[in-house]
């Protein structure tokens, strides 16, 4: 069988030529939207790859990207990865110092901005010298990217190249270790798409209009830049801001089949469709992330959006997408959906060895797959198991019918008295009481029990006072049950919207 | 990103953990039929590799089957290939003396024969004395699966080699030409699955329950014993008879909601709906390929089977799928949909230039991606073009909407007076008639104009003559009118039931 070597340029290729005419949307700051075609797109990005070699871009070069969900990052992503070179992807949350020290270790030597970043871009261009190109996207004048393609613009040969070299990088984002960079090759990435675009996965077709409301800048957009092109979906682009009020315009306008994002930007999306009556009839399905859907939540959003939910649970280092709940079948509340085939899950005990039952019991969850990380940038081994696995750090149990239940994560396990408390059961109690918006139990430094947990909330603004801790009583363990409760006004969030522990352990960790 | 070579090994071994209790179904001669689920089916497959090993077979070893859809044929792919060994699938409606060609040039060490062929193996044996093990499918006794599982079972540490290894060989059909053996690899088994599961192709999913109607004897079975395994689908084997009546109960009684198979096999069993008034309320699509779909027919079957048809279009060169119309649109008739991410096609002139316009033009088609063909068993070189495609054979066009159509076969064509004849035009013209059930054009030598148009027909049962020419005026040149037409009892159908134009041309070419 022929040497095809699995190169993602070929999803934009196969855009252009079979899908020309379909739609890329791209909402901008002022509200606006800004709209292309796969034709006119690859033709641009093809252009673009020729305009990055004659700055000296090629095979393996670095090209950091600190941008939104846009028309020019769309591009962009294809333009450096279609010519081997490698998209790194910057999160615009992050401080110029953090990204600093992501730029370095990576190497990169040209920086791609949207143009409301520009003062934070030149905040790092200071810090990290050898980032010495920068190209406005999603902006007019000099250093744009028309302003590059105009000067510089020939077409260029894309992927002729080996498919296991490197197309972009991510880091993690942090909210359980220092950050760590994860190289995803082209072949993790087109191995990822066509299985996101199974009919019991994402399930996309040229029939779809997707809205993209996960980070770009974040673990390949969940992979659906890829996707979409390669069976030729439109496109939908929100750009910064993901409102309710805004995000409801675009999806009514652009008449969004199936949308993607993380719980909290639905429930700003509910919120605004209650208080304006406004429905979205085109929307099937909505596709979320991030953590659990509990039973309620999830019936608010399918009821409230009128589409099928699916939950999902992915990692930067799986690029990302773990396990999903078939587009056809109803979420079941509270896990995450199925792995589908290319995707092995484990069940480990803490050393490491396999669970001897791998259904109904609690275990560390290891995942082994083409689009798995193997090894960290600038790490020197791989991070793996003997069997080829990679420990995700998450606690799970996988129910009778398959579903994949995440559980907590092995590093926020609290050891009291030589015994371990799981967080996770005792936030997803809380997290249920109507009042509480955000809560997160953390591990505080006791003489007696080495450690004792300690509740952070942030109230809902409509909630009332009330006993927190006496929810628990006869649910978990007595001494599972929180010393102290600490309510804070806005609960640190990383950027991907899970809660920051690493942060609220500096805070609150040795509190009196 | 790991190193996870893609194996075919996997799909079973993914069906056996996630969808175990899924059923494998098997119909058998008498009627009955078998029942068994992937747990277990995997844990036997894995077996009977142990107990091939023990019999010499090893990485590379070429086994040959003769063998109808059914259970243990499904065993014995996996248990092949999953060690490393070669899964050659013979035609059991060639003769011994085909069959011993293709074994001799194959290597072929052993035979795996379904019981109702053991008269042929036996024939085929003598001719090929390397084939010195012979083992008994679908049935009791000695020399039997169950008897080698029995005998030598012990599991086996399946996939541990290159993607690249051969998993697959099987012949092309040689309707146009000598059989020629292609070799498929795991990895392009392994891409054609996960395409062929895309929700824009074949669409299966977990809930399905797929009847398997094309012959696992012949490229793969369009991939769907891999595709089923992959997503947890119920297969459903119908074994040796495809008649409308058992392929009717089989349905039913299986709940079949997806069913594959070519043009004939689905007017045999509309034929036994309409006499019976029995409905098949589960079916919801019916995948058919082996040739163009006109309008008339495509609305018989959706209003007859009460399902959606997708029409496509495939090769043994291509593993086989080439392009399908997507299972959520309507098939547009005549056409054989669109090719979904890694299938590039070409379309050139007679030299092999592309052609400048590439829709709405016909030209000769060529194909290029991961599970298509580069070189033919036991050939020189491959049969690329210097672009990297593989020249189907087939003149086709692509209309606006991106549908191909499939207008002939460029080995087909008649050069008459210097100027090209296109048969298929002819043929589906005619072919559109109610009293005709096959016609066929084949060029006769003359002597004035080199080649002349000779129409061979079978009428339908029902058929009274009439006048086929007259039916052609004014719709084809006057010069592209046959000169004569000559009436078969029954038309020459190659196993894929396509007509054998290579045996009317022996038999008619030079009829006076």
């Amino acid at each position: 069988m022929q040497d095809y070597p699995l190169t993602v340029d070929r999803f934009l290729t196969h855009a252009a030529k079979w899908y020309g005419a379909r739609e890329i949307v791209s909402a901008t700051t002022d509200g606006s939207v800004v709209r292309s075609t796969y034709a006119h797109v690859h033709e641009r990005a093809n252009r673009l790859s020729g305009a990055l070699a004659s700055l000296g871009v090629g095979e393996g070069t670095r090209v950091a990207t600190l941008a939104w969900n846009s028309l020019h990052h769309f591009e962009l992503y294809f333009a450096v990865m279609g010519m081997g070179a490698v998209c790194h992807t910057l999160n615009p949350r992050l401080t110029a110092a953090q990204l600093a020290a992501m730029a370095v270790e990576a190497d990169d030597m040209m920086l791609a901005v949207s143009a409301d970043l520009l003062p934070l871009a030149e905040e790092l261009m200071q810090l990290c010298p050898r980032l010495g190109h920068l190209l406005l996207l999603d902006s007019d004048g000099p250093a744009t990217v028309d302003d590059l393609l105009e000067k510089a613009g020939t077409p260029y040969a894309w992927g002729r190249f080996d498919e296991r070299a490197m197309a972009g990088l991510c880091y993690t984002s942090g909210t359980t270790g220092a950050p760590k960079g994860v190289p995803y090759t082209h072949r993790s990435n087109y191995l990822h798409t066509l299985r996101a675009l199974g009919a019991d996965v994402v399930a996309l077709t040229a029939r779809d209009s997707l809205l993209l409301a996960v980070p770009m800048f974040h673990a390949n957009g969940w992979g659906l830049p890829f996707a979409a092109p390669a069976v030729g979906a439109k496109l939908v682009l929100p750009g910064r801001q993901l409102d309710g009020a805004r995000l409801a315009r675009l999806m009514e306008e652009e008449e969004v089949t199936v949308a993607v994002g993380v719980q909290t930007v639905w429930l700003g999306l509910l919120d605004h469709l209650e208080r304006s009556g406004t429905t979205l009839p085109s929307l099937q399905r909505v596709i979320i992330g991030g953590s659990n859907c509990p039973e309620a939540l999830l019936r608010r959003i399918e009821q409230g959006l009128g589409a099928r939910v699916q939950t999902s649970w992915g990692m930067t280092e799986l690029s990302p997408i773990g396990t999903m709940s078939p587009a056809g079948e109803p979420a079941v509340a509270g896990t995450s959906g199925r792995p589908a085939i290319g995707v092995d899950l484990k069940l480990t005990d803490q050393h490491g060895t396999a669970l001897p039952e791998q259904r109904g019991v609690q275990g560390h969850l290891r995942v082994r797959g083409a689009s798995v990380l193997d090894r960290y940038l600038g790490a020197e081994s791989d991070a793996l198991d003997e069997e080829g696995y990679f420990d995700t750090g998450d606690l799970a149990l996988i129910d009778e019918a398959g579903n994949l239940v995440i559980c907590g994560r092995s590093k926020d396990l609290i050891k009291s008295g030589g015994e371990w408390i799981n967080p996770a059961e005792i936030e997803a109690i809380v997290g249920d009481h109507p009042t509480i918006r955000h809560v997160a139990v953390i591990g505080r430094s006791d003489p007696k029990w080495g450690e004792r947990p300690l509740m952070v909330v942030e109230r809902s603004s409509s909630g009332e006072a009330s006993d927190l801790l006496a929810l628990l009583k006869g649910r978990v363990a007595d001494w599972w049950i929180p010393d102290r409760v600490i309510e804070v006004p806005a609960m640190p969030l990383a950027t991907t919207g899970k809660i920051d522990k690493q942060r609220l352990r500096a805070d609150y960790a040795n509190a009196a």
